[in-house]
């Protein structure tokens, strides 16, 4: 029996899942945890909690970036005498040069260097996170799985940027996606809890995070368009992210007042969205909780949330030609029952209607249907298993391993 | 009676009209025309067609900008002995010093050549149309009527950007919105088309130009998001603009390939959009006729424009909560059956079932429903009349004026 110990960076965030591999059965979750308010601005501490043996250990320490995170997972595994046989981490943005899974070695680590600038947020803490765990547990049994392979499907009219030939050429511009794991995991659980036929189905698929947010178009079990771009930065209003802006902006402010790009880089990743609208903090859970309190940017930075998100649903419905499923998944999506009756608030005429009782006690540990009597749609909040997905990823790379090492 | 000239510049367009004004009556257009295609690169050839006395002048002229087109609209007044009094020009972006319509001088003048960065496609343009007309009309004659009015009435969930409160503040960044004087004018015609009371009316309106296009959504009369932003580059497919994309694309090119704002300028205006991913045209008519002609991108351009559209009248219908009236107006929205059939195909979830016969015998020269029966939203194809309400601008200036001389 071996152990898979996998990190899945959030951007304000980092989960963790030890999987024992169990021969003929899903794999069990021995060990879990989860470090909170990672590197955040805001008025809460950030705190850790890891479970075992159903047992939850919080504590409440100063976790200022994803490296000390994964220093404290890791000291927890050993406290409890986990051996770990391999580790799995999800990375954001390989380009175009990855997609699938693959094993970590210092030429593919180099290669994942380069493609920092394509993920400024998520690409170097994933890096960090794989630097701090070599340490204890040698490169050659670390593997990768990529976000974006989901989004694969694509067509040209949703992917290309409206850019002269040459330059999208040049320079691979497309529209990327992300979350990929995510949607993947929960498209499966739509049909399985439907009792439908994935390929039967038009799905707006939100994953709302606490940092990075989007939303997918997803038509018969594929892709069909997502709100994040070539890079995460684009799309929903996010913890720190700019989400969707007018590209003259940053043009005008480096032709006219000689901004530099890095500047510029640094303040639409890391201190726009709705840390750069309430001025005080990235996380909409401290937001919504300061609204009438004399933060005058409160309301307006949950409206904006709001306004952006059904606005994206109801460009995917028409980009769908319709809706069966509407689906909430990740923190947000998953445990804040007022951002989902906000968003489905006027959408009868879609065929959206909340059931106000179901949302509010929606439980957090498995599926629901959130919808009215009378809902022609499904609203299901999800809890999605992205560390699964890593897993099954890091399944098939052992398997091939080994039949070709039987092969010789 | 008094003669107001007025110009309507369109990125790639020039109409003028000549009122004459009736007391007590609707102004007469006594004189009027456009200049098609100019500074189009394209396979087919500029022209201009002047309107006189039921005669229709048309002249293939090589137009090489717009500066050229005033000089042969003038160059035809004058032929025709028509006296011009008053010369109105359409003014797109102000920024946040103007609004209303005003007086030119020399220190307006000045303020406006400002503004040319806010939207480097038409302000310059509007700009030389002036220098050109006030060779024979004395500046102190001109007014200017902005484009943005319309939309003040954005909330700010719509407005603004989701950038640092300090940046915002100091740059006064915010989506103004533009194409007003056409949205302003297609509700009056909608509601009294409809018979209906303007203030119960949703509405998306799409003003579809051969240069420049967007989409308005119109709650009770009222604009309250808009596809353009801050600058007329963003939001759908346009002519040779790059609509929206991800704001990291750009900023990519400056960090990691060394690009200068002004070269992000001029491709990002003028060598994007329909030009730049079709690689020959500009125009979306051109385009059209080349699907299935070998050219491979010819069918990925329409898509795009189909596709963009699609999503932006969806996620309109999301923010009004439902829809009574998708209006289409200007040159594409007027004159394209095959466009709207596209953009309306598949489009019933939302009440929208376009009559496919009447779509395609739509008539250019009045409003009319192309609907089917049983379709619950009004499909309109309306002609806009940017320059009566550039003249009724004009009017109430005059009368302003006649008014402050009288006082004295």
């Amino acid at each position: 029996m071996s152990h898979t110990l996998v990190f899945n960076c959030g951007s304000s965030s980092l989960t963790y899942k030890v999987f024992r591999d169990v021969p003929s059965s899903p794999p069990e979750v021995v060990l879990h945890g989860k470090a909170h308010r990672v590197g955040v601005k805001g008025s809460e501490p950030s705190y850790i909690e890891n479970r075992y043996g159903g047992t939850v250990h919080k504590d409440i320490v100063p976790i200022k970036d994803h490296r000390k995170a994964a220093a404290l997972a890791i000291e927890f595994v050993e406290k409890m005498s986990i051996p770990v046989d391999h580790v799995g981490h999800r990375f954001v943005h390989g380009g175009s040069r990855f997609t699938g899974s693959l094993f970590l070695d210092e030429k593919v680590l180099k290669a994942l260097q380069e493609c920092a600038p394509l993920a400024p947020i998520h690409n170097p803490i994933a890096l960090s996170v794989i630097r701090e765990s070599r340490k204890s547990i040698p490169l050659e049994r670390h593997y990768i799985t990529f976000d974006n392979a989901f989004h694969s499907t694509l067509p040209p009219r949703a992917y290309a940027y409206m850019l002269p030939k040459a330059i999208l050429e040049k320079f691979g511009f497309r529209k990327y996606g992300f979350h990929g794991l995510s949607y993947s995991f929960v498209v499966g659980e739509t049909a399985r809890f439907l009792g439908a036929d994935p390929g039967t189905l038009r799905i707006v698929a939100c994953h709302l995070g606490t940092g990075g947010s989007s939303v997918a178009a997803i038509l018969g079990g594929r892709s069909i368009d997502t709100s994040m771009g070539f890079s995460p930065l684009t799309g929903l209003v996010m913890g720190t992210r700019s989400g969707d802006i007018d590209p003259l902006l940053t043009v005008y402010l480096m032709a006219v007042y000689g901004y530099r790009p890095d500047d510029l880089l640094d303040f639409l990743n890391k201190k726009s969205g709705l840390l750069g609208i309430s001025g005080f903090s990235s996380d909409i859970n401290d937001i919504i909780r300061r609204i009438g309190g004399g933060e005058d940017n409160a309301e307006l930075a949950v409206r904006m949330y709001v306004h952006r998100l059904k606005k994206y649903i109801g460009s995917y419905i028409a980009a769908l030609g319709g809706i069966d499923a509407l689906v909430f998944t990740d923190e947000i999506g998953l445990r804040n029952p007022f951002i989902r009756e906000k968003v489905c608030d006027g959408m009868d005429w879609a065929g959206i209607t909340l059931d106000k009782g179901l949302n509010a006690a929606a439980p957090v540990d498995r599926i629901s249907d959130l919808r009215a009597p009378g809902s022609r749609v499904s609203i299901l909040a999800i809890p999605t298993e992205e560390e699964l997905v890593i897993y099954l990823g890091g399944a098939r790379l052992f398997a091939d391993k080994e039949a070709t090492r039987t092969d010789h």
